[in-house]
């Protein structure tokens, strides 16, 4: 069938909303015919369908049909329905004005370079979905599916019931925490998305490197950024970092306290306590990303910066990699004074998440599943941690060298100045193995010379395939030079 | 169990990496020492979770916390474990540094003013929880979990299937549409987001009223709006329009083509047409908002604006409203010359969304069971819809009007000046009527003197007992002016 008008019969003024006659009707074919410029052949709505629309009887809207077709407005076709006459007999339309596409800012995020089908990724922070607890968390989705009610509609803050989990859980890690001042977010990103959003001040100050969708995050939002350069060996020269801070006087320090990507770092605990000491000195904000610390074993009872600096210390986890990526459930620990705008921030960007997904969060947790699942979870990264060590040892050549973040998910490579990274990509590609050896990451000249490697994601097998491969090819590119 | 200390323990330069013995934890220890600032108690790591970490044997670590200890750095506490030695012999930490809360942005949004537990809202677009498939829905996500593999990643542009199956419905409603240029996001909210953020040049017009979370989002992404004012009995001033675009040249124009949130207002083909032969004319492109005509019955056959005006109109929809709001699944129809950065700005905003439910979408779609079910969603609301005129008709006092939308979900309700919107909707509340009647929507002052009515959420019995309480109070209110 071919497309109708949408039409406009009222009653004028006041009187508006009450039943319309034939003579509205043809009042409005009339002003659609007087201003239509174009010259196509659109039909009128078929006769039961304006009757329908208006709730008026269907020989009214063919008696005004009827008197428009008198008129000249309109023509009858045969089988085919009223059309508005146009000024030519065309039965089909003339393409009409076509706008132009709007202007949109150049794309710019890298590709994601994932190689050919069967490549091996070292450059993965995910984990390996085999570790993943799909069938408890099927169960819980059942569960909840069972319950009837529950998840029509949504909350901008989140479920309630899942705030509440999240904060308990927090409590017993040495954080003290209110759901009131929890917000449930998609991911990290949206985390990290709505504090800028939120932002009175934006100036921020983050770790040189950078997760680099954080660095694009920071320019979409117009956010001005200070990169604070580091070794992942060392950690960060504090009195360094002291001076650009004062210099830079940026409204929020965005840190990674455990294995910040790429690099794979963790602080120490004295190196929080003096970044503390310095934001509270020239009253700079926090921001804390703990995605990492539920990875690592025994994490449980190291300090977080939250935990050490006090409710004025934003702080953002996520449960993404550790239990779906595709539930893409994140969270905020907010205070009273910085909840509200956080929720607005969240609530205009994208209203609420998908409660379903949030309820049978809260049932994994409320089983206990998640600890029994983090226990094997970490079991299984400080295996393929380990593994990893010991391939590195045994197969990177003098001169090459990493961290050693103690398990979790990553460490960060070194390699000499004379390797040429991205030519030891191609190489690798070719082989099926993919690193990123981008220098997207890094604001300026990269003071690294290396690549992030997530041991997470491959099996067993695969790294005890690949890591002596990226030790021959990184052995090769040093003998060039 | 108290906190513990990280630690950062390296071997130093190019030897990174490798095994660390005893010398390298005493090293580390005593830079923590020297470095502390705090008079804290905080432990050394426990022996074998040190050991772990560091993939050494436990003997290695005590032998350097036994050194450590010697130093003097370092003092053991009976049962308690290994302690940095402080300044005094305070066992427990003093609070350390607390820097201040970032100041944000102050929150802005109305309050939802929900009313009482049993308040019936006249102002909710959502439509009666009652209506929406929920147990089709479940059915479709117990057959995603049943599949193995398919929900352990998401995709920044959404499941592949689920962008196939809407450009094949778009298709079918006469927009050609391929399922590379579909961009899935969480609701319209977030589309109208990814638009925004991606704008190269930030000035935006829209209907004055708007949507008041639409507003907020143009503030928050800093786009400078024009409002073009509009009444929702005759329409737009078309020549007026034409003016104020030709005066303000937005790159944009976000146009609501069905039931425009608050006014109800469904644009006349011919309106749409002249819009496109301005927005042609002055270089202007269009995003065109259609969460509303899945509502109506008969629209599929009425031509949208991204059909009228070709694959440089960028169009969005949503399933929230029709479906389920907790799922929070809409999306985008660009072209190959907008795709790219829309995907690079949902990226960046919130990675991807949650693929379980994109994937459950996509099982309900190819079914069948979205154009079953919106018929039936239809005639539950032409039902409502008709009752709802019936009962204005009955119940409002002369001097009142209100649009005729022909169905869908909601309708503009107009007041003589003289009425109170404030004290109306005070004196409803009491009644257990919840009104919208607040002029938030509004650029400058309101041009129109009422409130939307939405007749899909409450039901009928409910409708049947509101709306004569609400003629009354308006006459009560008319008669003390």
């Amino acid at each position: 069938m071919e497309p109708y008008l949408r039409l406009n019969v009222n009653l004028d003024g006041d009187r508006a909303g009450r039943l319309v006659g034939a003579r509205e009707i043809v009042a409005a074919i009339v002003a659609a015919a007087s201003r239509r410029s174009g010259e196509t052949g659109l039909r009128l709505p078929p006769v039961r369908v304006l009757a329908h629309q208006l709730g008026i009887s269907k020989n009214t809207v063919a008696a005004a049909y009827a008197e428009a077709a008198a008129r000249g407005v309109v023509a009858g076709r045969r089988r085919r329905g009223v059309f508005l006459r146009g000024k030519t007999a065309a039965a089909h339309a003339e393409p009409g004005a076509a706008p132009p596409a709007p202007r949109l800012q150049p794309a710019r995020l890298p590709s994601h370079g994932a190689g050919a089908h069967g490549a091996v990724s070292l450059s993965h922070v995910f984990v390996d979905p085999d570790l993943l607890p799909r069938r408890r968390l099927s169960e819980c989705i059942r569960s909840v599916l069972r319950t009837p009610g529950i998840h029509a509609f949504y909350e901008a803050q989140g479920h309630a019931p899942l705030r509440r989990a999240i904060a308990d859980r927090l409590r017993r890690r040495g954080i003290p925490a209110a759901a009131e001042h929890v917000l449930i977010t998609t991911g990290s990103q949206q985390a990290l998305d709505v504090v800028c959003r939120a932002l009175a001040d934006r100036r921020v100050a983050t770790e040189n490197p950078a997760y680099f969708l954080a660095r694009r995050l920071f320019e979409m939002n117009g956010v001005a950024v200070t990169g604070l350069p580091f070794d992942p060996f060392g950690g960060p020269d504090l009195d360094a970092w002291s001076r650009q801070l004062r210099a830079a006087r940026p409204s929020l320090l965005y840190l990674t306290t455990n294995f910040h990507n790429p690099t794979g770092y963790s602080h120490t605990t004295e190196g929080l306590e003096t970044i503390l000491a310095i934001a509270a000195e020239i009253g700079m904000g926090i921001l804390e990303d703990d995605w990492g610390s539920d990875m690592l074993s025994f994490s449980e009872f190291r300090p977080s910066l939250r935990a050490l600096g006090g409710p004025g210390v934003l702080y953002m986890n996520s449960f993404t990699k550790k239990l779906l990526p595709s539930m893409r459930i994140g969270y905020l620990l907010a205070n009273e004074q910085t909840i509200g705008a956080l929720v607005e921030a969240k609530r205009v960007s994208t209203l609420g998440g998908p409660m379903l997904l949030e309820a049978s969060l809260f049932e994994f947790l409320d089983r206990g599943y998640y600890d029994t699942h983090l226990e094997g979870l970490q079991r299984a990264l400080d295996e393929r941690y380990g593994l990893c060590l010991d391939l590195l040892r045994r197969h990177m050549p003098d001169g090459v060298s990493w961290t050693t973040p103690g398990g979790g998910p990553l460490l960060w490579m070194e390699l000499p100045r004379a390797v040429d990274l991205d030519r030891l990509s191609a190489r690798l590609l070719e082989r099926g193995i993919v690193i990123d050896a981008t220098r997207e990451s890094f604001f300026g000249t990269p003071h690294l010379h290396g690549f992030k490697l997530g041991y997470a994601y491959p099996k067993p097998a695969q790294l005890e395939r690949a890591i002596p491969m990226l030790g021959a090819a990184i052995t090769r590119e040093m003998r060039r030079t």
